[in-house]
């Protein structure tokens, strides 16, 4: 098994998270993507989305999308679950990583691609030219964020984790959701006590180093 | 169990898609999203989200999100799978069904909420106010829906469904997304003749009415 990874991009940094949470490790192949890797023929190859992460399995086949990725490690892993117990329990866990992945993580993504110079002209992942920066998505991904925020503090006044009592690939979503919304200048705000102490103490496990 | 739905809104027609392949009925109570229903505090207790649908169990449970509920009725209800088999299946799937919904459903939706007059000042789901309408979304949403199709058409072209042979979940994000393409002025190409073949199928299955 091997994972093509970009070490400073969100994505290949769930995966590794999720990997580091089973405690498992894999061999991890850079794609620099910004030097536009991920558009050579070769990659293309492996992943035709031009994205990152992907895994490689032993056999050649490949998962793109990094929570497809998460499931197969979950399918094949099960223990600790990260991705729910029982039916319900894992409905609940896809309700919260998507609430959070939608309204959070991608909405940071937006803001940090339609603000840095190197995404001009490709201002969605995946493209390599063609895709004009939108300033107006810049506040409107933060304050979509911060929205959030303040919702998931109210959910973790009374849950330890995002999802619940037991750490999961919400926590990992949001997590890195906050790890890259400093490249939009974006922050937790202190009124966010609950969301604070969350990601005080998920800071701190081993895991969110991967 | 209940389904709190707005049968001219993509998101509950995935869900009834869903149940209808699974051969189940559930009571439909319907929140009149363009009368701002899911707004009132008595909604906003059923889901803090604000967004249909929402799967309410006997025991007052609430689901959200159309792919959760989707998953805690493929717990329930395994036959037939509709995401995924075994482990490499149910990612494959998810990858695929990812690649529709990042690519196609969600775009399609950023220009239809991004044109329409009645999403003024609310053009990001579960939003009431304060998120302006931003022009550029329209071309953006529906290009990028143009560079998905043409990428389906490709793996329609040796595959009888989005994930492979089987009918699933990918399918269904698929053709709701074509479904409400037509609100953003956008239909699939002629050219894309895999992706045609593939729409005239599914269309003919009975859950199409859903």
């Amino acid at each position: 098994m091997k994972l093509y990874d970009f070490t400073a991009a969100p994505n290949p940094k769930r995966v590794r998270m999720f990997l580091a949470e089973k405690g498992l490790e894999t061999a991890c192949v850079q794609v620099n993507i910004r030097e536009r890797e991920q558009f050579t023929d070769a990659f293309q190859r492996i992943n035709p989305f031009s994205v990152v992460p992907v895994l490689e399995l032993d056999d050649g086949t490949r998962i793109g999308e990094s929570v497809a990725i998460c499931r197969y490690i979950e399918e094949t892993h099960p223990e600790p679950a990260l991705m729910g117990t029982d039916a319900l329990d894992k409905a609940l866990v896809e309700m919260w990583q998507r609430r959070v992945e939608l309204n959070g993580f991608l909405m940071v993504g937006e803001a940090v691609r339609n603000a840095e110079p190197r995404f001009e002209g490709r201002a969605l992942p995946g493209t390599s030219g063609g895709v004009p920066q939108i300033p107006a998505l810049v506040e409107r991904g933060k304050a979509a964020a911060l929205r959030l925020f303040d919702k998931l503090d109210n959910q973790l006044s009374a849950n330890e984790f995002v999802a619940g009592p037991r750490f999961t690939i919400a926590d990992i979503t949001l997590f890195v959701t906050v790890w890259f919304a400093p490249r939009a200048n974006l922050g937790v705000p202190d009124a966010c006590t609950n969301l604070k102490r969350w990601h005080a103490a998920v800071a701190a496990r081993p895991s969110a180093e991967a």
